[in-house]
This record gives C-alpha cells, sequence and structure tokens, in this order.
C-alpha cells in the first residue's frame, strides 16, 4: 500500500473533467514494429545453447521467479489478526475467468486448519428422520456434479463506501475467487437423511474453532449448494476447507463454510454471530438489514489499473475487467473512459457461466491523454451495476457490506492510475 | 511402477469373463452410515481448539501434505535423459475437467528454459509483406480471446500399442492436460505481418535449444490457433512455456510450440525432424504416414482403475473418466462393466466444450464380483472410439503414435485393479 493510503484517507469527489477524450474505438491497428535487427531475436541466446530444467525437476510446479508478485496479499491497516483476516487475490494480473487456487482470495476466522481425510466426519441432524455421520469416502460414493462459481466476500468493496481509498482492485474488488467445483449435491445427502416437513432452514459449521456457522433456507440448500472435494480440477487446498467446504453459488462467500462439519436442519435461522453482528447492512437509521445473501451483479475494470498501469505508451491499449453477478448470467459490460459520459460495450471473452466470473476486453486507441475508466455491468435480470453514490442515497455511509457501486480509475497522461471517484 | 511391468512385459490377450456381472446401474442407494457415536465428531476435536495457520503463511498456496501423491510422474524405462522427456498428467486422482498446471503433463526436447519477459522476442517472416519482431509488450496490445482446449502428446497411449503394460491411467493417458488460455489469436498477428498469397504453411519454432520446430498448414493456422501467455487465469508456468506459447486446438501436442520465437510462413511444409523422423505413423508395410495432426476421439476411465482402487468395498460406486476429441465437442460416453458385451450411456457433467476435455460420470452399485471396465467416446461427427485390436487391423504394431483405442481396467473382487487387455 502507498503512504497516501494507509490511514485509510478518501479521495471522494474527484472531479470528472469535460475535457477527458483520451480515447477512441480501435479498428485492428496494432503497434508491432516492422522489423529491425534486435540481436534478441538475430543473435542466438544463452537458453538457446544450453539444457534447461528436467521433467523431474518439480513434480508439482509453481509459478516462474518473474511472476513472484503475482501473489495474495493482505493489507495491513484491515488486519487485526492474521488468523481472522483477508488475504486479497491479484485480479490486477490475472487474465481469463479461472483463479488458481493458490492465488485465490483467503479468508479465515480462527486460521486455516489441517483436516485430514481420515479424520474428516460431516454430521446431518436437527429435524431429519435419520441423523446421519459420513466419513469423507462415504461421500465418495454420492453421485457427483461439476459447477464453475465465484465466491465473493459480502465486504468486498466494502472500504469503498467512505470513498476511494485503496489503490489497486487487488485491495478494492480482491475478495474474489471463481474456480471450477466437483462434489456431490447436498440435496443428494439431505435426501438420504430424509429432512422432515418442519424443517425449513439448514445450519451449516465448520470443523475450524470458529466454526461460523451460517443459517441457508432449505430452498437454497436443495437447489444448487455442494459440498465440493475438488476445485479446478484437484483437491481443495487447505486455505480453502480441505477436504470438503460447502459451494454456495451467487451467495456471499462467509456461507460457504469450509472444513464442513455439521448440517443441522431446524424450523427457523440459528441467528448465529456471524449473521447478526457481522455480515448485516447497517442502515442510514442504525438500524441492521439482515440475510443480503445475494451478491449483487458488479464488474471491475482489471487492467489498467492502479498496480497494473500502462507501461507501453499511447497506441493500442487492451482494456479487460470482471463482471459477475449473483441473480444469474452477466448480459452485457459497457465501459467508459470519460467517468459515465459516455458509454460503449465491451466484448465478452470465453464463457458466459452463471453465477461465475466472466471476462470482458475492451480494445482502444490511447492518444495519451487522461481517461476515467469504469466499467457497468448488466445481468440477464436487467439489473444494471450502480454508482457508488446511487448506493450511498440508499444505504448511507455506516455500511461494510455489499458494496457494487461502480469503480473509477484515473488513468493518468504518464500511464499511472489512480483509484478515485467521480463527482 | 511395478516390477512386472518395469520390462514392458505385455499382457494382451486377457479373456473376458462370460460371468461378469458385478455390478448394475443403481437408483438413489448409498452406503452413508446410520449414526452410530463417533468420537471424530461427537468429541472437541483438536483442530477445534487452536488456531490454524495466519492468511499471510502462503502467499502463493501449494496442495496440502496429504495430497503430495498426486503429482506429475516418470517412468524410468521411458526416460532416456530428463531433459528430454515426459512427466505424466496424475489423472487418475483428479476430478472436473481443468488441470492445475503445477500437475499438467510436461514434455521437453532440451528440458525447461527460463525467458524472461524483457528478454521474449517473437518473429514473424518468410512469405510476408512485412517481416516483424514482437516484444513481449508487443502482444499485449493485440485483442485477446479466450479458449479452453486438451493438450495431448501424439505419443499418449502409445506402449499400448504392443499390449497392456504400464499400470495407471497416468502412465497410459496421462500425456495429457486441459486449460483455459487467453492470448492473441495467431491470424492477427499473420494479419499484422500480411501473408503472401503464396504462403500456404507456417513453421513455429521455441527459443530452447532443440526449437522443436513444426510445420502447420496456413488455414488452420488463421483458423483457431492462439499465441497463448496466460493458462488457467495466470501466466504460463515455465514447464509449459512461460511467457508465450502456441495452442493449436485439438492437434498434437507436439505442434503446441513453448517458448515461441518465430513463426516463418512457407509454400510448403518444411518437413523437420519433429514431423518426419518423429509424430509419424509407422505402418505395417514399414512407410511412415506423415501428418496425423488431429488427435481422434478418445477416453479413459480415470477411478476405478490401477492407481485408484476401490478402497471402501461393496455397495454404491462412482466411476468416473475423461473423453476428448480433436474434432469437436463430445457428443456420449458409453461404459462397459463386462468388457464391451453390454453397454450403458455414462452421464456427462459439466459443460461440454469443443476440443476440451470433457469429463463423464455413472453411479452403479457394485456387488462385489469382478468387473472389466471399458469406456467408449463419441463425438459430434459420430465418430466411435475403436478398440486397440481394430486400430491394431489398420495400422500394425511397429506405431507409437495416435493410440486412441478403447481402455480396459480388470476390476478384482479385492477392489484392485489392473490394466489388461479383452480377447
Amino acid at each position: 500500500m502507498s503512504d497516501e493510503t494507509k490511514n485509510g484517507t478518501s479521495r471522494r469527489g474527484f472531479l470528472r473533467q469535460a475535457a477527458l477524450t483520451g480515447a477512441g474505438i480501435v479498428a485492428g491497428a496494432t503497434t508491432a514494429r516492422a522489423s529491425e535487427p534486435d540481436p534478441k531475436i538475430t543473435e542466438v541466446q544463452e537458453w538457446a545453447t544450453a539444457f534447461g530444467d528436467p521433467v523431474d525437476a518439480a513434480p508439482y510446479g509453481t509459478p516462474i521467479r518473474f511472476e513472484s508478485h503475482v501473489v495474495r496479499r493482505n493489507v495491513e491497516w484491515l488486519t487485526e489478526s492474521p488468523v481472522s483476516s483477508i488475504n486479497f487475490t491479484p485480479i490486477h494480473a490475472l487474465e481469463g475467468t479461472i483463479t488458481p487456487q493458490g492465488c485465490a482470495f483467503e479468508r479465515h476466522h480462527s486460521g486455516a486448519i489441517e483436516l485430514s481425510k481420515q479424520d474428516y466426519r460431516l454430521m446431518i441432524n436437527g429435524l431429519v428422520e435419520k441423523p446421519l455421520v459420513f466419513t469423507f469416502e462415504d461421500l465418495l460414493r454420492f453421485p457427483r456434479t461439476i459447477n464453475t462459481a465465484f465466491l465473493e466476500c459480502a465486504a468486498n468493496g466494502g472500504m469503498e463506501w467512505g470513498g476511494a481509498q485503496l489503490e489497486g482492485c487487488q485491495f478494492t474488488q480482491g475478495m474474489i475467487h471463481n474456480m471450477e467445483y466437483t462434489g456431490v449435491p447436498l440435496r443428494l445427502l439431505l435426501e438420504e437423511a430424509g429432512v422432515k416437513p418442519e424443517g425449513k432452514w439448514i445450519y451449516a459449521e465448520g470443523a475450524d474453532a470458529s466454526s461460523n456457522g451460517r443459517s441457508i433456507p432449505i430452498e437454497k440448500a436443495l437447489d444448487d449448494v455442494m459440498v465440493a472435494f475438488f476445485a479446478n480440477g484437484e483437491a481443495l487446498r487447505k486455505e480453502h476447507g480441505y477436504p470438503v467446504r460447502l459451494v454456495v453459488p451467487g451467495w456471499e462467500g462467509n456461507m460457504w463454510i469450509k472444513w464442513l462439519r455439521r448440517i443441522g436442519v431446524y424450523d427457523k435461522a440459528v441467528e448465529s454471530r456471524e449473521e447478526t453482528s457481522k455480515y448485516t447492512d447497517l442502515m442510514p437509521d442504525g438500524r441492521a438489514r439482515k440475510w443480503t445473501w445475494t451478491m449483487d451483479t458488479k464488474s471491475v475494470i482489471t487492467s489498467p489499473s492502479p498496480q497494473a498501469p500502462i507501461r507501453h505508451g499511447k497506441g493500442p491499449l487492451v482494456l479487460t475487467g470482471l463482471a459477475w453477478s449473483g441473480n444469474g448470467k452477466i448480459k452485457r459490460v459497457d465501459v467508459s473512459l470519460d467517468g459515465g459520459v459516455n458509454w460503449q460495450e465491451a466484448r465478452i471473452s470465453g464463457d458466459i457461466k452463471s453465477k461465475a466470473l466472466t471476462r470482458f476486453h475492451l480494445d482502444i486507441d490511447w492518444d495519451g491523454s487522461e481517461m476515467l475508466l469504469q466499467s457497468r455491468a448488466i445481468d440477464e435480470t436487467g439489473y444494471v451495476q450502480p454508482t457508488k453514490d446511487a448506493l450511498r442515497e440508499i444505504r448511507g455511509l455506516n455500511n461494510v457490506y455489499h458494496n457494487n457501486g461502480i469503480q473509477t480509475w484515473w488513468v493518468k497522461a504518464d500511464g499511472e492510475v489512480e483509484n478515485v471517484e467521480v463527482a
């Protein structure tokens, strides 16, 4: 973090500059240079004259040392205790839609525990015909499904309620990841136990000290909730809940219980600590709105952004970012170069999956003048991502959670980028 | 490798047993146990009484120690030199469709080189209007696309030409991976250089000592070939060609040039070492068939399999595997429990993408008797995966490459699994 943001000062009210005319749409133009003698290609290089690493150098490989900056990072002034804290995904440096487990957002309430498959148990009890305890091998006998879904912390963008404070989308929108999960539909396990007619809620808790229990309505539990073992093709990592976590597509990340220990079935919500004192929306009148489970439609330009400035000067420039909706599929993403005055439709790249990260691109020809970059996502229900100010009008400034407002990046003439707001 | 397979002895001709009636379709049955007092869940466990790892424990995480067996492995008697060899994906232990870069099949011809973005250059020359040299930053200015594709080595399954030799699908079918790539369509770079009318082939080569050059017809080069920077959301790993590799969907892995250095445009194929003395199909008459680029439709049951035996005894059993086709999408996968006498349709899980790995599942109720498991993939063109013997009738036994024959696993009553062939 830069010094000026460490104390959380705000830069709200940055004025939209009328003269911002930094870029037009590019149609195929590029800067590829006519070939001149370049010894890096015309001369035989050192790496072409010797053997590289053998195939047994790394039975399980890690990123090359040149990418050592692409890692999860925390924010010191947000971290009270590292066992109950957050570590943000470096979305400014990623592309495509999948988030590798190794650099995917972590949040723990009492640290990431080490739990073996041999020691693992899952209990289903409460209002069921037949209380059950499953070993890990029991779970492996049930039919499996695959689903790609984003997980977003309810607090993602939370620091932005008070203004543009954090320099980089890793910190402003990086409490998110997107993985391909394989596991058993929770419905099948609940059917095995037999939910009694009066069972209207489940309460899911983890095996860690915090237990981090959350209530989920039975309709959602029987719909698309998954008891997952695999993420992006391999076992869940320790920090993502090995060996078993709950996947709750479209709903706030805190409900995706890690190291899943118990599913209790009840006639009403438990109203636990994590769903009353936390993860509620403190409104302007001092009352708190509870149970805002669905993560509303949102987007952010990941490059350029404060941690990914423009290094190559003017000319063709790729703008890229992510969009997502807890309500279904992304229908369209618009991008503004002038702080929301004019909008143009971005190109969606790759698949559009329901409740999963969607990648967009816009190719422009940058003339080197300043820009105020914004993106605005629209989902299949027609919902349009709002401005931060529109959210504040309704929700005030007390809130920490559920900020899906439009993000603005001020691109300066030298290519550096700053987190600002337009007024 | 077990001792009995180290020397490459064959077990061709294992007889199909008429009495194999090991399993029927399962309809919802499970073995979930009625809950009995189990101290692992009824007593407070050690991991619930202490803090786990803090969020800054691993800025870039790796698999938990309990999964240390899920790694790439080589086969000693296949490895002449580790810098010119293969390391197989542990597909027996993976699920879903994505292959993590860390355990994805590697094959090098002179080792994995370390090449920085600063040192990287890509030359396009030959029959073009304007020869070009691109830096890495130049490439970042071009419009990007996303595509998920499987890479399969032409030699995948090659040891099976001579019979069932290797114990485990990691070794028989593990020269494969499936990743989500982001990069620039090669077409855009070729258009920038301007291909002359007489330019009918490209020749792609790498920056490593082997250069591993391959010729590709211009039609394919202008179709779906990508100059990729990202795999599964992050930068390519060193062993996968950092910073730039070619992605050639559906075509043999050797053409996916890593550390891409040059694209030459020519009026005919170069007929390089790697496309004449290697990666050709030696036919029964001693002549070699060249340019079998497309990887034909194939499938394999990944679990149970020799490295993934049945540990939990009889009852509900999940059969799972992978299917793929270089010609497009998988349409259907059939599974046989009795060595190809009877077939039943498996369930496709997750997305079916063209030229990408597709996951299938079949849920059965295993009575504990022996099975001869087979899978048979059918692609959207109607092509049906053949038996190994059907391939041998046409192609003989001289060949090493392009074996897409049906794999058989002999499941014994104790749950152990062996690689066999039915006759």
